[in-house]
């Protein structure tokens, strides 16, 4: 083809499972393309796999199937090596190895990056090699290229994702059906929206792994997955779906991850991961079923926001390949020059704290149960008061013949949430408050 | 500073109004954040610009003033030019000799790459120069990052976007308020979201600048605004936002292009701008006031969007900046391997045509005035059946007491337009039709 103007670039493949799947067959469907693009062939001409007829049958005659990956990464004949066997043990060792060997590497590996990748970036800028991560975070949303590249010109100030499908997906069956989360997990499993052991996602540590690393491009901090506090929803019940929906809101798994170097309060990063109250209005609010979106707000761009396909076998894949092509380009370029792997240049990682969550500011939503006696309210409002936490909104459910108990819901203004630990532990040891506190974030994202 | 690995890129600024302006202030405020993340400083140490007196107000002692912009052009202590002029005649003979005297150039001028693009890139090509145009389209949204390097790996197969915020802040009134086009143009320009002369904006002129870049970067087509269709929002009435709201529809003035390559037909690329509408339930019907989003389908990804501000000073220079940032970085890469300008290698760009309108297949709203006579039904199924043009939902109005005539609205399934023309031409010509019949396109977005 005319417009090959170098090599082609060869690719080792190691795991060839989902997404190994979609990369092999999205690079070859779409070669041309690419090409076109590229200016180069990009070709995987090694797949390890320790399933070997497995990976026979994907690929054919069209690579090299072998059963042992530390080969493929040691092989000179390889320029780049994608790393698709997920987790962070033999992975972890892979790419290191890769890295010494002088490869390029391409992974979607988040628990990875989120637990190792200080280490790992500091090997590759040793040894002047690119890893590639694009697909490590919303699938194929290129929201590492929009936080790295498309928004630079930009400092930071916060970051608000749907970066869970099947969280969201639960969350808006429970809102659209009304059904308790065990039934819409139990559906989600038969859908292939939730694996069979769904705690990664259900308890919010998928969405964790993605928001370490988010922190880490927009604010120029080592990752730090040990410090982000991570709340998942197992927990969370319909009828605080429906509360939130009178009081105009909608409850979603967020990953939070905001700059604080203004007010009262240490200064330093928010970076947490729960379900959060959010305006219906918001078009955030209204991603639906197993959708991504990342909101992102820069000082100069303002709002912006990427939304996308964050899981799945083709759109991973898109992100995959989109890696080898930057990589297939950055071949040439001069090592020191290239797009740094966290954003920022190494050398001027910021060492700005991340907050704990006793720190941490934002609104909230409180639910109790308590007696239908006068001086209820009363109570609330003085302890509220005491720990200067003001009502933004609050309802209060009639109780029905013949109850005499009823629910109160809450709605804060924006406050620490130490305060509000310390007014709930107050609320919670009044007699005439029946039940624990429930307790959810909410942020109005404007 | 110890992150600076090269010494600072020297950029020369053409034009100094709004954007001009924010670009100035946003590359020196975050001038710490921008060397953390380019490893270099990027100055803009020269300015020109015909009020001198007022460049020279904005810029202090910061850079240099002078009123010769082919002075800054031609001056061999600049490395890059950025050209925030404007317009298609002064622009292009600077950015011209920018490129020839072997500047890179940064613009975000639509007007001038949507009709002089193919000369600029082959110029740019030929000098070994890149020409970077993020703020041209969707101004601080990195929709072309997204398109040349993000989705890289995708066959593209449709766009649609807000990418004119004037247009979207006056149909986001007409529906809101239920107010006439006139009287929310006449607000929009009190409140400075459309210009004094908005014939640009609200004719579609603008959007179909953006749409004919979006095109060239998804296909590998060269640009050509001659062959995109375009129609504005100044003859759209209310009424139709209050029947499209009453069938589930939202009315937006959407920028498409999309590949036509199975399917009966000629095959091609269509390219075109007109009020559309979408159901209410996307996200990006959802996309309100001056607010720009663009919808993207590729064939690995699916479905994603990109949503943000589509103008105003700072944005529209987050993107300039990033473009800054960008072009710094290649500066060390071998020219040949650079991204291409258009995402395409230029050697492969396909002459796959834009197609005529009359070849685009999509589906329709018609309203037309009728008499409320028995038979008209009738006729009007009998016209659509003989274009095999079909009927998917119908809604006519109950005449009221006294009155002898009422509206007929009906959507029809994805047809030709062609077909739809001809079917007009007949039933306008029938007697019991009292109108022209009024034809809005429809796109499911699905």
């Amino acid at each position: 083809m005319g417009v090959e103007k170098f090599g082609p670039v060869r690719v080792g493949l190691l795991g060839i499972g989902t997404v190994g799947g979609g990369t092999f067959e999205v690079l070859w469907r779409n070669r041309q393309e690419i090409t076109r693009r590229a200016g180069r062939r990009i070709e995987i001409t090694q797949v390890a796999d320790r399933d070997v007829d497995h990976a026979r049958r994907i690929v054919a005659d069209r690579a090299r199937v072998l059963d042992d990956a530390a080969a493929v990464v040691a092989d000179p004949a390889i320029d780049i090596v994608v790393e698709l066997i997920g987790g962070t043990g033999v992975a972890l060792k892979l790419v290191l190895a890769a890295i010494e060997a002088g490869k390029h590497v391409v992974t979607a590996n988040k628990a990875l990056l989120a637990m190792h990748g200080n280490e790992i970036f500091a090997a590759a800028s040793r040894r002047g090699v690119m890893v590639a991560f694009e697909a490590a975070v919303a699938g194929g949303i290129p929201i590492i290229k929009a936080l790295r590249e498309g928004l630079s010109a930009n400092r930071i100030e916060s970051i608000a994702g749907i970066i869970n499908g099947t969280t969201n997906f639960i969350l808006s069956e429970m809102r659209d059906k009304g059904l308790a989360f065990d039934a819409v997990l139990a559906e989600a499993q038969r859908l292939g929206y939730a694996e069979a052991d769904p705690t990664f996602d259900i308890e919010g540590v998928d969405a964790a792994h993605k928001a370490t690393i988010l922190a880490a491009l927009a604010f120029g901090i080592p990752v730090q997955f040990d410090k982000c506090y991570v709340e998942g929803i197992s927990t969370l019940q319909s009828t605080d779906i429906k509360f939130a929906e009178q009081l105009g809101y909608r409850i979603k798994l967020l990953a939070i991850t905001r700059r604080r170097e203004r007010g009262e309060g240490p200064h330093g990063i928010e970076l947490r991961v729960h379900p959060t109250l959010i305006p219906a209005r918001r078009l955030i609010a209204n991603v639906e079923g197993a959708m991504n979106a990342v909101w992102v707000k820069g000082d100069a761009v303002g709002e912006t926001m990427y939304y996308g396909k964050g899981a799945g076998a083709e759109p991973t894949a898109s992100a995959v390949v989109a890696d080898l092509i930057d990589v297939a380009r950055v071949l040439t370029a001069d090592p020191e020059n290239r797009v740094p792997h966290l954003a920022f240049q190494a050398e001027s990682i910021s060492d700005l704290p991340i907050l704990p969550m006793d720190d941490v500011e934002t609104a909230y939503y409180l639910r109790m149960r308590v007696a239908d006696e006068p001086g209820v309210l009363a109570d609330l409002a003085r302890i509220l008061a005491d720990g200067e936490i003001s009502i933004d909104a609050l309802l209060q459910r009639e109780p029905g013949a013949g109850e005499d108990q009823t629910d109160i819901v809450l709605l804060t203004h924006v406050t620490f949430e130490r305060r509000v630990n310390q007014a709930i532990a107050r609320i919670e040891a009044l007699p005439t408050v029946l039940s624990k506190v429930v307790r959810i974030r909410l942020e109005e994202l404007a």
